[in-house]
């Protein structure tokens, strides 16, 4: 049989490992830093400089780019069936102030590496298939993170979004405009059209590929998460005149809800993601005793039964542990479980076994763009092993063994699902 | 009988509770607070101000102003004996950073109360009386606190103190040099001189007298304490991408720790004191799984052996505690039981018992300027009731009957000491 029948296998046999691991070192050169990390925030200059070369790489290759209002950059190879929807595959290009060179980076550059590969192959899929630069994933200069895919979804306001300013008080609105001018493409207005599927490659920024030494891992969804803001209010007293019994000590308290609630929230399947990332003592003296003390709580699971009853263990360790003082529980945000298309799910676990690569079933802690996108249509994701897990810091690593690994079933996975008739999502 | 026999009777009468009073609301009103507290601390603006303020009262009184090099400031009424050595009175003027209005600067008050109804009176002592006003009590911006008395007798040492550095590097030298240039009067040089005693009326700072229903506490001494610094190391991780077991988290150690602690020491007796004041957190951000916990331990008890038996609790708790951690205990320093002069102690019951005040010996949990002085010569201290014993608190209270109490026991006091011939210290 010809690869003609089987663009799949022909895209997949065009991988060029060399060239993607080049396009990921070219990528990092730009906001370097001096550990082999990389700053490139979104909306900044790096960033734009990291979307005119993407931009020079898909004019070289005669593929169609285009914008949004949000600044979502879009490259897209034609189909064949001038009617259907297109697939979408990507990721975001912005990094962490101390990022490291696959984060992002590496789902847009695998999505680019197949639409070069189908090019090479010389075949066509019926449905066009682009690939995308979401804007501002990590959220640092801007608050929220996943802006540009969840404008796209729909998950966020434009016009909110837009208005969104920075530190200096610098508008997303200008930084896009700004971001813009030094991107060639059409301009498409309005965030968001219709799509027929979306697939997203990401490294795992964890370590359990790496742990249970498998290369692919199928993503089932994106875990749900809560965040708390607590506050245990004492009374501040003199630490050495103070008898015990007259103290209403808030670090004390507050000390004894944290270890009452990591007890009480540690699950033997260690799913549970419980985490005081921040905890303030007020006034912070060592003479003393303290009056106030706020914390952070961020708990996260992939089931919303299970969160929902983390939350009823929260407030009622907190009430059970404030002792003379008075405590608090408020919500900060909350973000609902996904799960992503069977579907897609089982044609990355027959792309990966087809291909013969190792591969697991795995749920993604952290956020992805994926999340939005998968309230419009089939969405997936595939993740690839880093080195230790370490990520959102210069040290990330991956090999060029493994990435290619991920943009092969990749490559299979997206000609799969550009070749599904219109009205057939496979669900 | 007249009063020129008994210039203690004299001095007792003229104590005016109402000026008294309103020179605390005057001295409050210099770095108040909204909720009703002061932010005067040592060697500010504000603590210039206050000084400045003192320095005005005792000009239009005529009474000798000095500092030295250290800051403490002193104002002199004569007394009749030019080669007689002086009894020195007062306390300190600096607070917390959320401080009450009468920790400290009720004993400067008082004293210079005193020496204004012995010029109301018109009767002359012996001695000289002297109301100072120790530098830097209270510890916050320099460290140690009781600077000014502990380099006054000799504990700490002048040079070092002076080039002890606050958090934006400036230092007490420096400090003290921009706090003198406001404050007029003669320069003494390097601190200490020759003094026949030393009083102190101070606040009790805590619920004793109040709960016992007496005015005037006779202080038997300062309890012992000890400072350590705790220092968990655990590892920074992804808040939601790491599982528990993979975790180092140092705030959850940390608040094992002190949770633990507070229930060793909780002793039946409630005479330990154990305070946690500060605690840093490091990064100090809600998605990072905390790498590094510093926490100060505040420890006192009147007894040397109950103190050694807290500090093996102490090692024993935080080593049982670490988990996954490390964590390391330092001794930042130690205060040894200091006991006042019982001369003293009777003098002030005497007075106490003569103006029909109720009366009970206390022992101080808090430490004091009087507790260095203590070394040089016979000293005791003055404790009046506060509301609730809070302090160290913007709410800090006490009433103008109590204050005036105290004065007038201090009156009695000092005017006997400084009656007394050269050589006899009534031990």
């Amino acid at each position: 049989m010809s690869t003609a029948d089987h663009p799949d296998l022909a895209a997949v046999a065009h991988v060029n490992e060399a060239r993607l691991w080049q396009r990921h070192m070219d990528m990092a050169a730009i906001g370097a830093l001096p550990k082999g990390g990389v700053n490139r925030q979104a909306l900044t200059a790096e960033d734009a400089r990291a979307r005119a070369l993407l931009a020079s790489w898909a004019q070289a290759r005669g593929f169609a780019l285009a914008t949004d209002a949000i600044g979502n950059l879009f490259v897209r190879r034609a189909g064949s069936d001038p009617q259907a929807r297109p697939i979408l595959t990507g990721s975001h290009m912005d990094t962490q102030p101390t990022g490291g060179r696959f984060d992002g980076i590496y789902g847009v550059l695998a999505g680019f590496e197949v639409l070069e590969a189908l090019e090479d192959a010389g075949v066509a899929t019926r449905r066009p298939i682009e690939v995308v630069a979401w804007t501002n994933e990590e959220g640092n200069r801007f608050q929220p993170g996943a802006m540009g895919s969840a404008v796209f979804a729909g998950a966020l306001d434009l016009a909110a979004m837009l208005a969104t300013q920075d530190l200096e008080g610098i508008s997303v609105a200008d930084a896009v405009a700004e971001t813009l001018r030094a991107t060639p493409g059409a301009f498409r207005g309005t965030p968001g059209f219709a799509i027929d599927g979306f697939v997203e490659a990401h490294i795992e920024q964890g370590p359990r590929l790496e742990a249970a030494g498998r290369t692919i891992g199928v993503v089932s969804g994106v875990q749900g998460h809560r965040r708390y803001a607590v506050t245990v209010v004492g009374e501040e007293a003199h630490s050495a005149a103070t008898p015990r019994r007259a103290r209403k000590d808030a670090l004390i308290a507050a000390a004894n809800m944290v270890s009452a609630l990591a007890s009480a929230l540690a699950d033997e399947a260690d799913t549970v993601r419980f985490t005081v990332g921040r905890f303030d003592v007020y006034p912070n003296a060592r003479g003393v005793v303290p009056g106030r003390v706020e914390f952070s709580i961020f708990l996260s699971h992939p089931e919303l039964a299970v969160l929902d009853e983390c939350t009823r263990t929260i407030h009622a360790t907190v009430a059970a542990h404030q002792g003379p003082c008075t405590a608090d529980v408020a919500t900060l945000g909350e973000r609902a479980p996904t799960a992503f298309a069977p579907a897609v799910m089982d044609l990355v676990r027959r792309s990966a076994a087809a291909l013969g690569l190792s591969q697991m079933d795995i749920l993604s802690h952290a956020g992805h763009d994926a999340m939005h996108i998968a309230r419009m249509c089939p969405t997936g994701m595939i993740f690839v092993p880093c080195l230790r897990g370490v990520s959102h810091n210069e040290a990330e690593s991956a090999t060029p063994a493994d990435l290619a690994a991920g943009a092969r079933v990749l490559a299979s996975t997206l000609v799969a699902m550009a070749e599904r008739p219109e009205g057939d999502r496979g669900a």
